[in-house]
């Protein structure tokens, strides 16, 4: 597993980032020395991943306080950086009354401690020979360490029940390929990469066991925005009969936000999907909680209805 | 519209091909001087498009006679350029009897009237205000001229019952984004070009009101080949109850093809997809007759059940 240090971490003076832009190619690190350079690092997706910017932003503000900042200033800042992850304002929230390093740092143990957590309640979901697929990057990348819905894949192919992953590339910012893959491949685990279009296919075929994704935000009834593409992957996959579970720690449920008709959808540049013509490129969509097989956090692994059993996923403090 | 000679045309020593890989950053062209530079060249999709492979096959057989070459090594070296679009087989079939540049030249202007005319009746499925989704490019590049499912927008447009198309970029080798768009651009078309992954929540969103797409071969039962991710799409339509048309000339429907089983799927390199980890690259589809709304040929709109509706799509000699 790819060490949480070097997914980020705070140093005295500055945040570092692993530069998720520039991987697999090239392994460089991003230092943000203000609140507000951790809160760019976040928006043009340095770091990326619910977990993992929400721990963005605690190390951000700790640095803030650090550097005798204006806090009210910085946790703005940081708190808009990208609207859909609701972990973003929660770990925000965790460290605004005691901006300390020691705060930060435990709230990135927690959150890979949650990943150990809810990998292994949902690898038991599977079946030995499990042909799972997944999209984007739920991985260590995207939560500070070991990963969401990669971290269940890793716990799956260390308990021997996991034969292959289909790796969907995600567009227009091609995680999976360049992400999800680069996790798997030090794994060791086989995989193949397919175009983002080709999963229904395989489905069809009968190549698709489960699929696992992340969540960057789950309402109250289980609705869970993630990843553009996650709603067509729930679609086709109750189509052909193959379960959707969606693996994310406590700290993306928003009980607050009561469906996924009230989770705000980031819009982002066109020119991430071409500069020469008219695009439009919502980064998010909602998966709708009816084509959700269960939702597994650290807590466990909830069954419809959601509204009953997502009442326990709250963050054990 | 594009100029049919401008696509792909027959000179008295060689096949002139515009280079569509190269599209829309470049306009060059690829000259072919033997049939198995233009069996090459399909191969590499320089030219793509069953209908236009099918005319630059027939165009590559008359080159062969005209120069003097073995014919039969000729025809089987443009036969197995690519294995699943059944224009190259039957366009061969065209002119194998007689491969004079004036019988290939026939074919090209033909399939261009058959875009023509089945447009014509596509357009007339069309509501005002509709909001068309297409994917992949079947457009004038792809048939020679003018287009099928690009075709059938450009007559709604004139008709003025067109309001926006939707066009999946289509992965991996973007032929909407690069392709669809460029077509669209000409025609003066309102359009945006969205991640393949992105149609789904559009339909969801109530944004789609008709899905336009063309084959590559269509069975006697109506299952229709085409790039892949056209049977994602007509899963997602079903399930948000939009319906499905496939345009495509009669020289696409293959009628010795009971089902969809039995077309033959190209896998192309997965170095199409990523050159640095395993990638799995089917090129396209089968999408069941029972997810398509209507099959468009130049002779009308065939209904289920397709077997009977079908039998009268035959090429007019």
């Amino acid at each position: 597993m790819l060490e949480p240090e070097r997914i980020l971490r705070l140093e005295d003076d500055r945040v570092v980032l692993l530069d998720q832009r520039k991987l697999p190619l090239e392994e460089s690190e991003v230092e943000c020395r203000t609140a507000a350079e951790v809160a760019e690092a976040i928006r043009a997706m340095v770091v990326r991943g619910a977990p993992a910017i929400g721990i963005a932003a605690a190390y951000g503000l700790a640095l803030a306080a650090a550097r005798g900042e204006d806090l009210e200033a910085a946790e703005r800042v940081l708190r808009s950086a990208r609207p859909t992850a609701v972990n973003l304002a929660w770990a925000i929230e965790q460290v605004r009354d005691e901006p300390s390093a020691e705060r930060a740092r435990a709230i990135h143990r927690a959150e890979v401690a949650r990943c150990r957590a809810m990998a292994a309640h949902a690898a038991r979901l599977l079946a030995p020979g499990t042909r799972a697929l997944t999209h984007c990057n739920a991985g260590g990348l995207a939560t500070g360490g070991y990963g969401s819905a990669v971290g269940a894949l890793l716990a799956a192919w260390e308990r021997g029940v996991l034969a292959h992953v289909w790796v969907d590339e995600t567009r227009p910012l091609l995680q999976g390929a360049r992400l999800t893959a680069w996790e798997l491949e030090a794994a060791g685990i086989p995989y193949s990469v397919i175009a983002d279009a080709a999963a229904a296919s395989l489905m069809a075929a009968g190549e698709v066991d489960a699929v696992l994704v992340g969540a960057d935000r789950i309402a109250a009834n289980g609705d869970a925005a993630n990843k553009i593409g996650t709603y067509a992957l729930a679609v086709l996959a109750r189509y052909h009969g193959v379960p959707v579970y969606v693996v994310a720690p406590s700290s993306s449920v928003d009980h607050a936000t009561p469906t996924g008709a009230a989770i705000p959808i980031e819009h982002r540049d066109p020119a991430e999907i071409t500069d020469r013509f008219a695009a439009l490129n919502p980064a998010f969509d909602v998966t709708p909680a009816e084509l959700i097989a269960a939702v597994v956090t650290e807590h466990g692994v909830h069954r419809p209805p959601y509204e009953a059993s997502l009442a326990s996923a709250v963050v054990a403090t």
